[in-house]
């Protein structure tokens, strides 16, 4: 009955411009809209979850389905497997949320542009994670050349077999050392770090209880599921609800305390130094995703926890001050991705050098797969030297930011998610309109702007996520604007006056608000870095191989 | 207590030089050993497992592991996250599990050698996966580096979100048209591909039984445990039990078997046809891992399932007969990896286009991760193109094995895990030992075999695992063969008279026996190819990107 209402809910116009909290609501919605004649239909559609009949609908719905047996009037004696995929596929279309990939090329020589199926059908592109464009800095690709020239593509074993070279080490050791930790470790991907270390972690510690943020990444989501520990979900961003939770377990009884810096849906940003206390205070250890923070956060790029000792940071450069432990150093996980603004693909944690040992001695997710290519692995390590180096990179990526939600709030009303970080969620609530604004920004206007929806957001918050980066210019931007505006007018999107809230989040008025990049930290030039911070320090950590 | 049972096994001499099934028997234990002062000594460090005690232990047997609080004279009140971490390292220690890393940087140019920390430390390896040594080719280099320039680094973002190119339908394609399948999806690692694939259809298809070799891969058994289905573990290869359990289920209740062709750590063949045909008896699907099959099996690489209907394979090459089903085409789903043979990284899934589709659509592992680099997927592509048409390479390959096994056996009596295909595991049968003979092997012979310890493969089976390629020449066979001789007479490694049987292992006594590939396949060249392999087919699969 649930997939009804909700069903019903995401094809009803008149819910559509309420809140998502509303359109959550089950009671309200029993209450107010039995008689809707779009939920009347969705109720025909799916009015029993039998496979026969689902098969039925399948064939009403979607006759390019091809449906292999009317299993309706005979009884199949086995089980009907691709039949039973079809029908949830057919549900999937009927509430938007099934999925076409876009065929988008990005042309290392013409950032931000990408071409689609044909190299001339060329588009820009404005949703890559690649923040900082370094994928198609000519330095990164050169380094990934000379490495490709002298070692060859694949790794060719796991770490333990064959596939442990200086690459990964050289690697972890920068890892290491851009979050003032001791040692890191590297993953196929941020998704696999964050699975394996959350669920080896929950089925080491004893009845590890597990305190996650309700909006945390579906890596983090699935590690928790896996983990088999007991979970306790705390509102967004919300110390009340955490400290809440936290009271309600021993003090001895191990905890850890899941949360990301930036939340990349909607470009909230965590309290980390409140978090950390309150870990202090009840016993627990923290695990903080910083994947879309990386790069593009502090003096040096580690991150929204780097950021927020940002004088300290720039002072020290990449040493350690053995008087004064940053809230970085205190954090005892920190997961990352070499695959947004390192411009490469992979994940690690760092941590502590027992923290580490211990992931790389038992986690199964690190054990039992290939060791990313060395050539990837050495493009990211230069990815990284150039991101701590060039804090203009950073300063460019936020005012690009800052120009374009000012003009988008200001200029055109359209309505944003407001965050202080770098990206732009433009609120749209519907799966088809979502994907219709997004199709028409493309094939209309050739830029590339994803549609989000379910499951990367709740039903009902679909969104247009913009990403900025440095490599956008201002002319970029310009034309960004105007292909939104049109596109909002042409669809009849509600702009900002239509929305007082958006379930829990506020909606940019004016494109300005608090922001984590201060005007003064936006004037820093690379030469007001500390020297240590230009020195390779090459070095091989005992935690990357054993000791 | 299973703990110390375990733990004192493993130190007995005694002990060591029975089976295995011997040693994994705790009543015979408890039986005969209780006196031994190996045993007693266990005990003695185990004897609780408090971790006030463990730290005690830690101190005694390691004092170099820093511990950081007398916690046997004070009541923590918060758990000692790294204290405990610290005690299982030093158990792990004791058991001789604990894994030091060798740095093995493979040299593109002078194959199969790798320089480790030095760039003049030397030595061959033997013990990698990559098979074909493809991850040096010539020409798989130049794809990577073309892509490289054109493409960049990264792909930026997932597969929905400005990740999604040509690279991976291009490369989906191929790996399609290999296993004869409707379509085909890239995941980061085939272990991603396992754990996703498994564990979401085990959450989807309703009361899925799982049946599963007892041998299985890491990666497939987290899958299990992720799925939360029921399982049933079968005798490794074994129909009769297979049966058994299939039997004990409902005929319509949905089912999927899961096994490998060959078990990477003893080399063992499923006998795949038999298997197919319990599962259509009984209406369950089939999961197949060719991991270590691809490229070494079948006339154009695609694997053991392949191999199997080998002459009609030979005969129709790539083109489907749509009069004759082949074993590989029955089979539903198969997974395969491009780190190994194929010499780049990553994993995948083929099957039929609703299966694949339905994947894409609902597998996290998949949709909640970025793409692999563009030059990455260009590579495997390249290398797969190379593979389908030299059969040479495979028939070379199963040259050299043939060439060591016999030497071995016959020659050396060195003892070896039997088995028809292309890995050579050597039984030592402790982990202590194995690694001895590993590092005498590095250090003295400059040999790089590395020594197979739990978990890898079970406590008491410790092995090194020798993979030859057609890279090696019959002179590295020879100083490989001297070496390993050396070793077993240095280190006293018993030799084939000292053994019957390795549990249910067989042991190779001339090195003969049943092989894969028959004397008469090894007489084909690639000019008995049929044409259409020599054809590159590009294609975008709806099930690539949604239809």
């Amino acid at each position: 009955m649930d997939t009804i209402v909700k069903s019903g809910v995401r094809q009803c116009p008149f819910i559509m411009k309420n809140s998502t909290k509303l359109v959550q609501s089950k009671q309200v919605f029993n209450e107010n809209y039995p008689k809707c004649p779009v939920f009347k239909q969705v109720t025909r559609n799916f009015n029993t979850s039998s496979p026969a009949k689902a098969a039925e609908v399948s064939l009403k719905t979607k006759t390019s389905v091809k449906v292999q047996a009317d299993v309706s009037t005979q009884e199949s004696k086995t089980f009907q497997y691709e039949q039973f995929m079809e029908n949830q596929l057919v549900k999937k279309r009927s509430e938007n949320s099934y999925r076409y990939f876009n065929n988008i090329n990005r042309i290392a020589k013409e950032y931000p542009m990408a071409h689609q199926d044909g190299l001339n059908e060329k588009v820009t592109v404005w949703c890559s994670n690649d923040y900082l464009s370094l994928s198609k800095h000519p330095q990164v690709i050169q380094k990934a050349k000379e490495t490709l020239d002298i070692y060859g593509v694949g790794a060719g074993g796991t770490r333990n077999i064959a596939g442990h070279n200086q690459h990964c080490m050289y690697l972890e050791n920068e890892l290491a050392k851009l979050h003032k930790q001791e040692g890191a470790l590297v993953f196929s991907s941020c998704f696999v770090a964050n699975d394996s270390v959350i669920s080896t972690l929950g089925k080491k510690y004893p009845k590890l209880v597990l305190f996650s943020d309700e909006l945390n990444h579906a890596s983090m989501i699935v590690g928790i599921k896996n983990s088999g520990c007991e979970k306790k979900i705390f509102k967004h961003n919300n110390l009340e609800d955490l400290e809440r939770l936290l009271k309600e377990t021993p003090l001895n009884q191990p905890k850890m305390i899941l949360f990301e810096s930036v939340y990349s849906m909607c470009g909230s940003v965590a309290p980390i130094k409140e978090i950390v206390a309150l870990a202090k205070k009840y016993g627990a250890i923290t695990f903080l995703d910083e994947v879309h923070a990386m790069g593009l956060y502090g003096p040096h790029g580690a991150g929204v926890a780097e950021h927020l000792d940002f004088d300290h940071h720039l002072k020290t450069g990449l040493a350690k001050d053995h008087e004064f432990k940053s809230t970085m150093e205190q954090i005892d996980l920190i997961t990352g991705t070499l695959g947004k603004s390192f411009g490469s693909v992979g994940g690690y944690v760092a941590g502590s050098k027992v923290m580490i040992d211990y992931i790389r001695s038992f986690a199964s997710g690190f054990i039992f797969t290939t060791t990313l290519p060395p050539a990837v692995m050495s493009a990211a390590e230069e990815a990284i030297n150039l991101t701590k180096r060039n804090i203009t990179m950073r300063t460019q990526q936020q005012k690009v930011t800052n120009y374009l939600k000012t003009k988008l709030a200001k200029d055109l009303k359209v309505p944003m998610l407001k965050n202080s970080s770098h990206i732009i969620p433009v609120f749209i609530g519907d799966a088809l309109l979502a994907k219709k604004a997004s199709d028409m920004l493309l094939n209309k206007h050739k830029i590339y702007v994803q549609a989000i929806n379910f499951p990367t957001v709740a039903k009902g918050t679909e969104r247009l996520r913009i990403t900025p980066t440095p490599g956008h210019s201002f002319k970029h931007c310009d034309d960004l604007i105007n292909a939104v505006d049109d596109v909002f007018t042409e669809l009849n999107i509600p702009r900002l006056p239509s929305y007082e809230k958006i379930t829990n989040m506020d909606l940019f008025e004016s494109g300005e608000g608090e922001r984590l990049w201060s005007e003064e930290m936006l004037t820093l030039k690379n030469k007001d870095l500390q020297d240590n911070v230009f020195v390779n320090q090459r070095e091989f950590l005992d935690s990357s191989r054993g000791y």
